[in-house]
Parts: C-alpha cells; structure tokens; sequence
C-alpha cells in the first residue's frame, strides 16, 4: 500500500470528505513545523480549501489536533485491548502487543510523532480526556503482565515501572523509524516482542 | 541543586555570559513552542536582550540550535565513552552507560526533547555533524554489547537492533519524565539498568 492509500485509510472514519482532508492536512503541517507554528490559513491552504470553509468544520486549530490525538490514542487502546482480551498465554498476548503496537507507531510514524509530542497543546478538557485513554493503554498491558506474574510465567520485581518502559521503548519507535531504514514495520515489531519477554524475564523464551 | 542552578551548570561551557544566557533561553522557547513558532526577538527577549545584542553572538536561529545540539550531544557521547572504557565488566559498564545516560535525559528532560525532536531543523552540514555523533554514540553503546557476547555474558541475536532499542528506551524518558513524577531521574536510572541488562541475557542476573 502506498503512503497516499496509508493516509487514506488511517483516517477513513473521519467524515465527511472535507473534515478527513483537513485532518490529513494539519497532521502533516505539525509533523513538519509543530503544532505552534501552524495556522489555520496553512493547513486550509494544503487542503486545497479556504479558511472559512475550514471553520466550518472546526472552529479552532485545537480542535483539529484534538480530533488527531483522540483517533491515534483509540487506536493504539484498541490493539492493546485486543490483545489483552486474545485467547494466547500472557507471553502470546504481550507479544503480540507488543508486535502489532510497534507496527503502529512505525507505519503511522508521522501522526504518531504528532500524537505523542504535541500534548501540551491541547485544552485542558481535551488534555484530560486525552490523558485517560493513555491511562487505559497502561492498565491493558499492565494487565497482561500480571497475568503472566500471577501464572509464573513472568517474573517482574517492578511491574508499573516495567509497563512504563515497555510502553516507552514501543512509542519511541515512532521517532527514529524511516521508511527508507533497514528494517521493515514488521521486523521492528518481531525483534521488539522479543526483548520485552526478556524484560518481563519470560522462562519459556529460546 | 534547583532548576535554576541545573540550568546554569548545564551550559557552563558556553561563554561569555550573554551567549549564555541566549542559549538558556532558547531552549526554553523551543521546548515551550517548537524551533519553527520561535523567533530570534522572542529569544532575545526572554534573554533580557535586544535582537541586535543577540545578533553579536549568533547570526542565525539555526546557529542557537546547532550550539544547543552539539553540547547535547557532545555530553551524551562522553557519558557512553566514559561507560564503554571503564573498569567494570561488561555487565557493569553496560549498566553504568544506561543509568548515567538515563540519569541525564530525566534532569534534563527540556533540553533533550528540543535535541531529540528538533534534528531536521539544522542546517545540512550541521545535521550531518549531529549524525556523526550520533553514530559515535551507538558504536559505544555496541561496542560494551560486542565485549559482553564475546565473553559469553550476553546472550543477544541481533547486536545493531539491541543496540538501537537501547538507546532509544533512554532517549524516551525525555518525553515522559515529570519532576513531579513518582521516580527521581536516579531510580529510573536502576530500574532501566535492570532491564537492559535482560534485554541483553544477562546470565549473571539476579
């Protein structure tokens, strides 16, 4: 799939037409130049639209970006929730987490960056509803490890400390990967689930 | 120490006072609203300077952060150098790099975003600078991972990619490190230096 149909797809629940190529625009101003140095006018413009025809589906810049962050944090619940709720052993399921959680970050690497880095920007109600989809992120693969904790498949002294990091080490995928490095989305992932059930001290490994 | 004496101490390197203090302020603008939304009147003004004064020191905003880049980076280097040629073996040196650089990253979280996330704002021949130690920075981190499967300490399949998942967990904590958080840079510091050491199939752990 080409990075135009990518884009299309990732945004295909935002309608209509007019909304979802303005949201495909502003991800691409503040990947580019930050949220702050992006304005209206910029992101209508690379729409192909005016900025009142803008206003008339979002009357903010904050808007726009709380619309962005609302559907990547979704998302990024709804693979870690898929995952914890699989029929797998813990080890399968923080795998597969894992796995299909790299995949994201480093196929959408650009709405990823925009998602992860732009927080501050949003409004404070906006920030706080934002902030408890992370929360839920956290207590999904939190869950995970202590099922394999609890089945002794798992041997983790710190278990929030050891979600946080693995959580760390899958989002920053999103800084450093390329579409033209050496590893696919999909070899990012494998070589991820691997180290992670080392992290979490999984005995059955290798 | 207070965030203010961290501050100063951080840049200490960088004279006279007045480049100084332009430096200070620059970071804390491009933390704040990103390299792109900052003008140099902005940096000058938060400096207690007019853009003229500014002008005698740097004649360019990229100029500001280039300085701010390479003083990163420089420090990061020789944090992962100091490691790599210590005594200890190399399970202790691995250790040591990933809790001192950890340790920086949590303290100085402001500066290491806008060094992280503000790369593709130099200037090519700066950028490419900035790669060159970048590459330095990993090779050290490599080269302890190489000594330790040579001894037979470490037990790791693919070296570049444990390597680059290394550092990127460390780099990460610039994004989510809260000075109101519940770890102080120094307990992150451990728990991480745990985790890589599993990371790496450290067979003396624990």
């Amino acid at each position: 799939m080409g990075a135009e149909a990518k884009r299309a797809e990732e945004w295909a629940d935002v309608t209509p037409d007019a909304a979802r190529r303005l949201v495909t625009a502003a991800v691409q101003a503040f990947a580019e130049r930050g949220y702050h140095a992006t304005t209206t006018r910029d992101i209508a413009g690379r729409a192909g639209m005016s900025p009142a025809a803008l206003y008339i589906h979002y009357k903010t810049k904050e808007e726009l970006l709380y619309q962005i962050s609302g559907v990547g944090h979704r998302l990024a619940l709804d693979i870690l929730r898929r995952a914890r709720e699989g029929d797998g052993s813990p080890a399968e399921r923080l795998a597969e987490a894992v796995r299909t959680f790299v995949r994201w970050h480093a196929e959408h690497h650009t709405t990823a960056r925009v998602v992860q880095y732009e927080l501050g920007a949003l409004g404070e109600e906006h920030h706080d509803e934002i902030v408890g989809l992370r929360r839920d992120s956290d207590a999904a693969v939190r869950a995970i490890i202590e099922d394999g904790v609890a089945t002794g498949d798992f041997d983790v002294p710190d278990v929030r400390g050891t979600t946080l990091a693995v959580l760390s080490l899958c989002i920053d995928v999103a800084r450093w990967f390329s579409a033209d490095g050496k590893r696919t989305p999909g070899e990012v992932g494998e070589l991820y689930a691997g180290l992670v059930l080392r992290m979490v001290g999984y005995a059955g490994q290798e």
